[in-house]
C-alpha cells in the first residue's frame, strides 16, 4: 500500500516509524514543518515527502493533526483521493470530527474511518515519537457506517503496529469515556500542581505525587482544543469529580469518620473490581 | 543495638526486613496479631518476639502503628524504657503525634524522635512488606527538640535502610506538605474512580487513568484516621484543588480558550520547573 501520513508529530512520527518497522508498505509524509519532514526522512521513518500528486494514488491517508486541521485537509484535499482510498484520523475527540467528516462525505470518493490510537506521552513533536507507545494499547474505532473493507484496512494496520486490541464504539460514547479516562486526569493533574505547596514538594513527595502530577506537563495548545472540542462530556466529568471531592472534603471537615470510611471503602472497592 | 519494632504491618515489616538485611542489630517484634509475628519470625524478618521485659533493655523502640496506638504505647509502656533509649515512630501525621508525645515527655526517660519514612504501597499488612520501598525515598524527621545523639541514631538507621535523604522540618510544615503530596492525591484518586464512567473504562484507558487512579485502592481505616488527624491542612488543600478544577471547568464551559490555555500553560510550567 501507499500510505500518506499527514502530520509528523508525536503520533504521526510514531505511526510512521512503526509502519516502516512492521510492514512493507510505502510510507510518505506531509507536514507544514519542513524540519519534521527532514528529520523523518533522515532517520528512515518515512520513504519520502508526499507531493500533492501522491494523494491521487494513495491507498490510505492517515491524519495525525489537530481536529480542525484534519477537517480542513478532508475539505481541501479529499476530492483528490481516489476511489478505494481510506481516509482515517487519530483525533482524540470523535463526535465533532465525525460530524464534520459526515458533512464532507459527498465531496470525495474515499472511505472515512474514524480512529483513535489510545497512546501518548508528556512530550510532543517528531523528536518524541516512539513506536513502542502503541504496544498493547487500545485502538478505538468510532462507528460511522464506514464499509467493512475500509475498517478492516485500519484494523490490520493497528494490529501490525502492536496495538493490544481494537475497540468499536460510537463517536458519542468515545467522547464520554475519553472525558473520564484521559481529559479529566489531565485537567486534575493541572489543577493539582497549581497548589501553592507544589514548588516546595521536593523531599516530601513520593509515588502518589509523582503519579497524579505526571501529565501536568501538558501541551497546552493541543489539550485546550481537545477540552473545548469535548466540552459537554468534560464539564459533566469535572462536575462529578468536584462533587466527589466535595463529599470527602465535607466528611473530613465535619470529622465524620463513618462517612469518610464509607467513601474511601467505596472507592477502594471500585478500583479493586474494575482495575 | 536491641531494636524493638512495634507493629509488623507494611511499614513495620519492611523496616524489620531492611534492618536484618542491612545491619547487625538485634530486631525483636511486638504485634497484637500473632500471625504477623509468626510470619515475621518464620521468614527471619525479626529475631523473635519481644517480651515486656525486653523493653527495659531496648536501645531503640520503633512504633509502626496508627497514631492513637503510638501514643497509647508511649503512655502505657514508655515508663519501662531505660535512660538512653530512643523512641521513634513512623506516623504519617506529625503535629498531633508530636503534641501527644510532648504531653507524655515527663512520664519516661527515653528520647522521642518524630519520624516519617515516606514510603508505601497500595497493599497493607506484613505480607506486603518489602524493604525495597525505602530505597531512595525521603525520611522526614520532625523537629521536636530531641537530643542530637537520638536524632543521629534514627538518621543512621534511615541511611542503613537505603533512604535517599533525611529531611528536617517542623511538625506543622510536615503536615501541610503531606496534605499536598500524599493525602490530596489519595483523596482525589478516590473521588476520581467514583465517576459512573469508571466501571466501563477498560479499552478506553491508558497511562493517565492508570496513574491518577492507582492509589484509590486505599486502606480506608488507615487513611480515614490520617485524613482526620490532619484535618485543617487537608481541607485547605482540597479547597485549593476544588478552586483550581473549577477554574478549568469554567473556562471549558464558557469556551474561553485564552483562559484555558493560560491555566494549562501555568500548570505545565510548574511541573517542568519543580518536577
Amino acid at each position: 500500500m501507499k500510505i500518506i501520513l499527514v502530520g509528523l508529530g508525536l503520533i504521526g512520527g510514531s505511526v510512521a516509524k512503526s509502519l516502516k518497522q512492521n510492514t512493507g508498505h510505502q510510507v510518505l509524509g506531509m507536514d507544514t514543518d519542513q524540519d519534521a519532514l527532514l528529520d523523518a526522512c533522515s532517520c528512515g521513518a518515512i520513504d519520502g515527502k508526499a507531493a500533492q500528486e501522491d494523494l491521487k494514488t494513495a491507498d490510505l491517508v492517515y491524519l495525525c493533526v489537530y481536529p480542525e486541521a484534519a477537517l480542513a485537509f478532508a475539505r481541501e484535499q479529499g476530492p483528490l483521493l481516489p476511489e478505494g482510498c481510506v481516509l482515517t484520523d487519530a483525533c482524540g475527540v470523535k463526535a465533532a470530527v465525525c460530524a464534520g467528516m459526515e458533512e464532507l462525505a459527498g465531496t470525495g470518493r474515499y472511505a472515512y474511518v474514524a480512529g483513535h490510537p489510545m497512546a501518548g506521552k508528556e512530550r510532543s513533536g517528531f523528536g518524541a515519537s516512539d513506536p513502542s507507545i502503541f504496544v498493547g494499547a487500545s485502538y478505538i474505532i468510532a462507528d460511522t457506517g464506514a464499509p467493512g473493507w475500509a475498517v478492516e484496512r485500519v484494523e490490520e494496520l493497528a494490529r501490525a503496529m502492536g496495538f493490544g486490541r481494537v475497540v468499536h464504539t460510537t463517536p458519542q460514547r468515545h467522547d464520554q469515556m475519553i472525558a473520564f479516562t484521559s481529559q479529566a486526569p489531565h485537567a486534575l493533574a493541572c489543577a493539582y500542581v497549581m497548589s501553592p505547596r507544589c514548588p516546595e514538594h521536593q523531599g516530601f513527595s513520593a509515588g502518589s505525587y509523582r503519579d497524579v502530577s505526571r501529565v501536568a506537563n501538558i501541551n497546552e495548545s493541543l489539550w485546550s482544543r481537545l477540552f473545548l472540542d469535548n466540552r459537554e462530556a468534560l464539564v459533566e466529568e469535572l462536575d462529578q469529580l468536584q462533587k466527589n471531592i466535595g463529599a470527602i472534603r465535607d466528611a473530613v471537615a465535619g470529622e465524620d469518620e463513618a462517612t469518610l470510611r464509607r467513601l474511601l471503602q467505596t472507592a477502594a472497592q471500585i478500583k479493586r473490581q474494575y482495575g
